[in-house]
């Protein structure tokens, strides 16, 4: 039996299995504390034993020191070890990666997403993560494709809301964004800067396949249109990624968390 | 003995050997037309017996197929089967890349470029590769890092060279665009995009290195302009790779071709 853990900004979710067959997916836990949050965490697993638990946390994490980093907004969390944490209370082994991540290891080890593909999720925020010559994207700490500065589009005054650059792609295109603009009329503007988006990623790695998933991408026509518009701005110029909804849906994430020790 | 093609836009350059300190390099040959081209090439291999040959290649260029796309500009080589050509013509197996995938193998695995990392060169135009997860950046085709769109510098008047998307990465800082620039004295500008480019490489990635090569970056300096503006641009957001030359110098090209097929 494997433990899953889906870490995000808002809620945790935990799961156990082995995969999309068998699954015990357990309620929403909201993010507040760790000492709360991981309290319920460990009420949930307390009936299994857990041969490993593989968890996809918000970010921004230090998977080599298995902890959020000393940066994250969320002032609670700064610098908490997650994985060690996890580890000695679960008795069991637990592999870390990015939220995004993990969801991109859902969709290549439970769905069909080829390689390389990535996987952009556009909700309070937007991040990316991707599968890339068999296994997940990782370096210097890890992708933050959320952040790509991208070129204004015309006649749009909105300033964007991220904390750091203004007007990167999250700060014009994120769930919060939108709820901004929408005050101010200027709506259609996300579906400018996601296709500016998807554009800059399909240049950088050429992938076979984008899945755009998340909460704002449940608006209506939302991706035809964003991949639509990314085809226009590439002018004929390169070939381009199918973009397509997360196959696993709301699961991804919990079943990327699990396929993070679950797949082999 | 292994054998090596860097078969560029201007020039090719061949060699035999097995790595940086066993390597006979030929004369540069001028790209013409494959016939002319390719006559001198195997002129060059006559006297040697091949185990195989690695060949990076200008592009666009489809490696499933082994040719130079239909749509590149040169037009004598649209569509030429490069890979199939050299084997038969040689005798030998060819492994055929992009000339900056091939570099970056080079660097990789002559040099100490470590993993991920991303090797961009800047001459007549931007081109750029990378070794991500013990491999090599393949995709739909590969990737097209210099056609980035990027945000526009205040003040800047230059409209771009790129024939398709008139001010890309690409069309505002190759060697071309500055050469243009220069008759209206707006160089300093390709500074503010190849750091924005770097940038967005970097949060598409988190590398822990951008080689930066090509003959535009033996400007004294410049390398080193490009990767402070790129750290202002990020404003401490995330962390950033270490920004070097070519290791390898002017032979990253050469014996990254020939790592393709030497390097085990």
């Amino acid at each position: 039996m494997f433990g899953a853990i889906e870490a995000g900004g808002t809620k945790f979710v935990c799961a156990v299995g082995t995969g999309p067959d068998d699954l015990v997916v357990g309620a929403p836990i909201k993010t507040t504390t760790p000492r709360e949050t991981l309290a319920e965490v460990l009420a949930f697993f307390k009936p299994y034993r857990l041969r490993a638990v593989g968890v996809g946390s918000f970010g921004p994490v230090n998977l080599a020191e298995g902890r959020i980093t000393r940066t994250t907004p969320k002032i609670e969390w700064r610098g908490y070890p997650l994985k060690r944490t996890l580890e000695e209370s679960l008795g069991a082994p637990a592999v870390l990666d990015t939220d995004v991540n993990a969801a991109a290891w859902g969709e290549h080890c439970f769905g069909e997403a080829p390689d390389p593909f990535l996987y952009l999720t556009v909700g309070t925020g937007i991040g990316g993560g991707g599968v890339v010559n068999g296994k997940l994207l990782h370096g210097k700490l890890h992708p933050e494709m959320g952040h790509l500065l991208l070129r204004r589009a015309d006649g749009d005054t909105f300033p964007g809301l991220c904390p750091t650059h203004g007007d990167c792609l999250e700060g014009m295109a994120s769930g919060l964004a939108i709820a901004a603009r929408r005050k101010t009329g200027e709506h259609d503007f996300a579906v400018e800067y996601l296709a500016g988006g998807l554009l800059a990623l399909s240049y950088a790695y050429s992938p076979l396949r984008i899945v755009l998933g998340g909460g704002v991408m449940k608006t209506p026509k939302l991706r035809a249109r964003v991949a639509k518009r990314m085809r226009e701005m590439n002018c004929g110029y390169a070939p381009l990624p199918k973009v397509t909804a997360p196959q696993l849906g709301d699961l991804s994430g919990v079943l990327g968390a699990l396929a993070l020790v679950s797949y082999r």
